[in-house]
């Protein structure tokens, strides 16, 4: 399939485009492959589970071998439950490395399971750097485990993964990697980047639909994990034993969603894999941040920490500018925003991820000047109080 | 929408009918619902949330103005360890009534959880009775909660959920229903049968596709099970409270089965709710069994424990009868069935819920007559241990 031209077509049936980071605007073809049913337990769909699974280890390319691919039902955060519950024994404790909402919901699922952890919060975006790490681990021989979170969404920052790796390795404790946004589109392998467990899930970069995540983890883990987990259902190792003996999910299988998302993967293959879906998200990046920079926005971050998958820009100082009136004149104009999740200052976030090329994101900065016009803002430049706060992260 | 006449349609693209407890057979319109993307964010979603919980809520009857709704990610499995989790203190103490796999299943997930818990376990299929749940908890004062399976798929039997009630409650204690099966097909009216909470899923008598389940609990219950969860993904009351907030589900919701269940609710609606839909999956089994014994087979259960849910069958004592050979013959004929779960002699069972009417069941047992003849099974009479283990029943 050469979907070029078709991934520039808008979505049908007269929809809106979504830019979220997920759900996103899936193509056609992976919704239209949701319509039949399967049974569960037939060979059949036992087929597509371990197609799916083969299909999902090979991003990882070289070293691949050593690691195995056991998908979860629930959204993705199920996935970093279960991804913490049963890789982190009971005797165990983490660091979590937070800068925005994903590393707070984990530091917060860990208080839940009463497993000790203590969390470095580096408060909305600022990134945890190796050299921090480093020092924590120093200071505290018991941390066994580190927790990262590759592309923070928050902010849509791109932590320093390799730096956190290294000096997590480098201190002989274990790194867990919560790559829910980026994993598809950015390089997560394990010849580059030292790891034992990784989670994303069907609605990110795989464009599928919403049902089902994924854990990755090295096949030395997936063993160890037995009898760690604090819930049957998210348990990992039960679902993989069972997996590996039947074919089978242990309980009822999203079974459409899962249709849909080998649909997905075979068109991630078309793409280019994880190059060529990051090579069109970094493009989409590229335009938006240029068309809206020229509309007199201004990003959170620095070009260096801008991720591929979603970008925050600061609301303007404008006071005709109100964030619901914006959001509901894009969307009337076709395009879906996000709202910010900044503290301090009023941002809202656009995402580059899902069926969406260039042409797409010039016609999102099209909207947005139409929409500024609309609301009689003037300029779309941020408060001072903006500038300040952005100015932290190059201290 | 009369669907009297769709209904009876095969299913397109030539796939097979799945005669099975879910994934079942949905129809084209439940389907085609998930033809495209939603925002989980934006107000139209929610929309489609609040319709569906109070669609669901509304099929309770008088007395659903104490109850609540609290749709949840993740397979059956997962929305009954979040009742449990949710519902029953840390320092509560369960009974559990199990008569096959998913009794046992609740009793495994309370392990799991490390609360105090006791079993009745009734073996394969015996049903647990009133006046013993009566008993053992006039023995075990400190027992605070019972949970109940309404009907067990294992072997299809349709428990006595009115008399487990009545002993629950006479005792002063609390029963938690499993009605995965059930709900929809089968009344479970508060002003009927005294509960506090009960679970099912998308892809049972509402007639949707997987992804995810419902709790539906009376809200004193929820406001108290604050701070009871032992999983942040599976807290009902957390799940409660941001949905009543906010009107979104707390982490990214399965939109597509969302909008796909909806579809079904409203099919549900105008079949004539549980009353027509009850009444078309009973005519189903009565065609079914009727016919299959036509054929010599045998039904496990008597007529008064049949569910009009699913039915297990013995296998035939016939040399020539290999179940794996008979389910391949019928699924080449178009009929997926599901194989049995009894640990003392062969079965298979036959689910009569679904987009599937009494002439689609008739052409099941021509198919089973023919793919016996295929087989060169002279007769379908069981051994005679399987109808010594039934007389068991009997006594």
């Amino acid at each position: 399939m050469t979907s070029d031209h078709r991934r520039i077509d808008a979505p049908k049936l007269g929809e809106p485009y979504l830019l979220t980071p997920g759900p996103l605007t899936t193509s056609y073809e992976v919704k239209e492959a949701m319509l039949r049913d399967w049974g569960s337990w037939d060979d059949d769909f036992r087929a597509m589970t371990r197609e799916m699974r083969t299909r999902l280890l090979a991003l990882l390319g070289p070293g691949a071998e050593d690691f195995d691919c056991v998908p979860m039902q629930g959204s993705g955060s199920f996935s970093v439950e279960a991804m913490l519950g049963s890789f982190i024994p009971k005797d165990g404790k983490v660091l979590v490395l937070a800068n925005g909402a994903y590393g707070q919901r984990s530091a917060q699922t860990m208080a839940y399971l009463g497993r000790d952890h203590i969390v470095l919060d580096k408060g909305d975006y600022l990134p945890p750097r190796g050299a921090e790490v480093a020092q924590i681990l120093a200071d505290d021989p018991a941390i066994t485990h580190v927790v990262a979170i590759h592309c923070e969404t928050s902010s849509g920052i791109l932590n320093p993964i390799d730096e956190i790796s290294e000096a997590t390795y480098a201190a002989g404790r274990k790194l867990l990697v919560d790559s829910m946004s980026a994993f598809g589109a950015i390089d997560l392998r394990p010849s580059d980047i030292r790891f034992e467990a990784m989670v994303s899930s069907a609605n990110k970069c795989i464009e599928g639909v919403p049902g089902f995540g994924f854990i990755i983890a090295r096949k030395s883990e997936l063993e160890a994990a037995r009898g760690n987990s604090h819930s049957l259902s998210l348990d990992i190792h039960a679902q993989w034993a069972a997996m590996e003996k039947t074919g089978q999910w242990r309980f009822t299988p999203p079974t459409h969603v899962v249709a849909g998302f080998l649909e997905a993967l075979r068109a991630h293959e078309a793409e280019g894999g994880v190059a060529g879906r990051g090579a069109r998200y970094t493009r989409n990046r590229d335009v938006v941040v240029e068309g809206m920079r020229g509309l007199g926005f201004e990003t959170l971050l620095d070009d260096r920490w801008l991720s591929p998958i979603i970008v925050t820009f600061f609301c303007p100082a404008d006071p005709n500018f109100e964030f619901s009136r914006f959001y509901d004149l894009m969307k009337a104009k076709g395009f879906i925003i996000y709202p910010g999740k900044l503290t301090v200052v009023d941002s809202f976030r656009i995402g580059c991820i899902g069926q969406m090329d260039e042409h797409v994101m010039r016609q999102v900065v099209t909207a947005a000047k139409a929409t500024l016009n609309d609301m009689g803002v003037a300029s779309a430049a941020p408060p001072a109080a903006a500038l300040k706060e952005r100015a932290k992260l190059a201290a």
